[in-house]
């Protein structure tokens, strides 16, 4: 199924109140070369190291290998990564049928907080909280890949 | 410990008789960046992820994550690595006191095959079997890093 998802900045901590669940997540990278990229993920209590060879050339598969790995073994892991560790708490807030997935970011992002929505279709009506800002689907500053590279800090 | 190890070229099959392990090794880099190398190796039916930091100032300690993971895994993974997989078969022979690990070579390093013995110390003997050739110590062509950039078949 292809989803698509809009993306919007947000301008309160009021979605807290709302949230059901956080899940603190850091990430990094050991390797960033797109045939055979290395990932680091802690998310929660859990970790883990993915591999992901280079996408097919219609952009549809590509070869990805996961492994859970022990929490502190990816802190040790944390610390060899390239430079650029992503590190945000991920609520997730219910509105309607949708679920708000909303990242506060700390470390170099800082300050900025993002909500990200699925929809089933481009159409598809949804329910705009307060807090919700500005929408900015589909500005590659606001990707993960992006903030790695060159966080909010320095925009 | 320090340990002294001396490498020798191997100049017939009759170690084969007396070897009491044998062990397919294959392995291959997925980052060859010295501050986080990324390795997978598989050895006979068990696979591992290992991966190392940068060595300290003096060379005497460096970070290593090491994570065993699925065979099959593990065989996707070699898809991915960089180019010169290292393929050999280690065998065990006992010779008095020492043991000799024999490495046989396939693929672009087909042809060699190398024996290593660890002594304790400089001086300390040690039987020298029938199928014993040159010594080859120190010379980095037989390093497995080396054999991995410059296949024998190349020399």
């Amino acid at each position: 199924m292809h989803e698509i998802e809009r993306k919007f900045l947000v301008n309160s901590d009021a979605f807290k109140l709302g949230a059901h669940t956080s899940t603190r997540i850091r990430q990094g990278y050991l390797s960033t070369d797109p045939a055979r990229t290395v990932r680091v993920r802690t998310r929660g209590k859990k970790a883990y190291l993915t591999i992901k060879g280079k996408s097919n050339v219609s952009g549809t598969t590509r070869v990805e290998v996961e492994e859970e790995i022990a929490f502190a073994k990816a802190e040790t892991l944390l610390t060899l990564c390239l430079p650029g560790i992503i590190d945000k708490t991920r609520y997730e807030v219910k509105a309607g049928k949708h679920v708000w997935e909303i990242d506060e970011f700390y470390g170099a992002n800082q300050g900025l907080t993002i909500a990200e929505i699925e929809l089933a279709t481009e159409e598809e009506d949804f329910i705009k909280p307060s807090w919700l800002g500005a929408e900015v689907t589909g500005e590659n500053k606001y990707y993960n890949s992006q903030l790695s590279l060159k966080p909010f800090s320095l925009w």
